[in-house]
């Protein structure tokens, strides 16, 4: 079994419900790229040559907005498509369209269905289970959609904890920030052991011609997380947090580069790649009132796994340090915010 | 919209989970009918025609072990047909079997994905929403399975809350015990509209030569709520409840006989009936100790209801009232128990 993250359940004042404008704005980059794959690359015709039905699986979708717009967006362009490529030669308007919303177990599912829009033109399912592994029948999804999910890890690496490796990650809580270049390399090893396992389901699971787009997050967000780091480091500069703690804590998650993805999408040749490009964010989020909000939102995203490891005590001192550190955090975001970018790959089922 | 009325939720001492032996009981007096409706009527060959995953569809599934148990009846019986009327002529066993566990978005789905069992042979789905309306898209599912979950009205017809109609439920909250027959015919038209939006919904869901199996509870447990209204009444008596809010309060349930089930299916000529039948209870649940836990069950199920209508308070007074009535209850249980019946219909879309 692997483990699972969660992201902060409910929709109090720090849950991911709440909480989520990073992911939005990631959705936001990548709307038009979805579009326009589905446009240009998606084969209606032969994905409904036996049925009415068009099958989406949304996954990692985690609870809260960007979810339902990502899958509203989704929707609208396969509609489109549908009005131009089948309906120019028929008038028989009755496609069907089902969205199976995938998580972790943990996932909070009661709050994601209690948000579902009531006018919603698309069936909607909730698939328990990790996406490492197989959640659907052989040949039975057409469209799948994953943003802001691959890069976690199914689990942390044995030896990045270890402190007889040469991967062992002292002080740190990620490989970001991290000079041991065996830091690296064990995250990606582990991305690309988990990545083998997500390709081999999939490859069962989307029918031939079927299409996957995945989506990672903006990079400089992702390097937010090293003040989280930080103010671990501070709490046992201060004598409040045992030193130890610190070094066997490591951040699930790994952000791959173009050639990374390149890579472990190679190894399974049941994919080819229809595009792969970095995209770089349109809004400006470098201010110090922009920085608060992102460390909130880095908060629900990541107090789960501080508490998990380090108390809730210590997870909320933690946390709230950092977002005391909007200042210093706003200056940084204004020297890193242009190079930020995210990466977007869409796949097609050979 | 359709009203919901969720069981109570979580794993806590008076939480459906735990407190599920009155539905087991009902799965386990129709288990051998389920099982005979699929080895002798299901036609998998024709099922699998197009494909090899069958879809069956768990509609009111509630929580706790009790619908992962009639689940498991279920696909145990569908592979051993399917090995009996399909393996003969083949070597190639490659079916594939879905599950949608389907209940108001209300339910907590959270602790049904949490229970279900890592090792299950079939791939689980979660579908909020109420049975009385479209779940699933055109001709996608080829079983659904319904226990104790039909005699659930999507709502309170008006007429009995108002004291000049001649349906007017004074002092009463259910049908039951009822001696105006306007009552139970005010119960009763409610229930045949509710019937006609679960036939009209199932009809498209369910593909040509599909099945569906519904079952209602055991008619003297159902009887059992009457000790519940009359443990209002002394709260009326003792000053401690206004008559009014008895007066306007009614139980949301119909538990329709066989002439009833036959009319409303009758309604709807998409479906025929294969098999409609009473059945009784094979355990004795009679003496003091049983009584308390059938109250334990159907507080389970009432409670919240019961807070909803007269604030938690006077709900918790009146369900522990009840229980502490078990000698009272064992009695009457004693003389009514061998009358108790379960009704149980097998229907196959035309």
């Amino acid at each position: 079994m692997t483990t699972s993250f969660p992201m902060n359940a409910g929709d109090g004042p720090y849950s991911f419900s709440k909480n989520s404008q990073l992911a939005r704005e990631v959705l936001e980059g990548s709307k038009e790229m979805v579009r326009d794959a589905i446009i240009g690359k998606f084969d209606i015709k032969t994905m409904l040559s036996s049925s009415n039905t068009l099958c989406i699986a949304e996954l990692g979708c985690s609870v809260g907005p960007n979810t339902l717009i990502a899958m509203q967006h989704v929707v609208e362009a396969l509609k489109d498509k549908y009005l131009s490529q089948i309906m120019t030669n028929s008038t028989n308007n009755n496609l069907e369209i089902q969205v199976f919303f995938n998580d972790h177990v943990t996932n909070d599912f009661n709050t994601l269905f209690r948000s579902l829009p009531i006018d919603r033109s698309y069936y909607a399912f909730g698939v328990p289970g990790s996406f490492h592994g197989r959640l659907f029948p052989s040949r039975s999804i057409h469209f799948a959609h994953s943003s802001c999910s691959i890069h976690w890890l199914s689990k942390i690496p044995k030896e990045l904890l270890d402190e007889k490796s040469p991967s062992w990650n002292k002080g740190l809580i990620h490989y970001i920030g991290a000079s041991n270049i065996e830091v690296v390399n064990a995250y990606f090893a582990q991305f690309e052991k988990d990545m083998e396992m997500f390709f081999n389901a999939r490859a069962e699971e989307i029918v031939q011609g079927g299409m996957m787009v995945l989506i990672t997050p903006f990079s400089s967000y992702v390097r937010l997380m090293k003040f989280f780091g930080s103010s671990l480091t501070d709490l046992v500069n201060e004598g409040k947090l045992d030193e130890s703690l610190v070094d066997s804590f490591n951040l699930p998650m790994y952000f791959p580069s173009v050639e990374d993805m390149a890579k472990v999408v190679e190894k399974n040749d049941c994919f080819s790649i229809e595009k792969i490009e970095l995209t770089y964010p349109k809004s400006k989020l470098v201010d110090e009132a922009d920085a608060k909000t992102l460390m909130i939102n880095l908060r629900a995203v990541l107090e789960g796994l501080f508490i998990n490891h380090f108390g809730s005590e210590i997870a909320k001192e933690a946390c709230e340090r950092t977002i005391l550190k909007s200042e210093e955090i706003s200056t940084w975001m204004k020297a890193n915010y242009e190079k930020s970018c995210q990466l977007f790959v869409a796949l097609k089922r050979n």
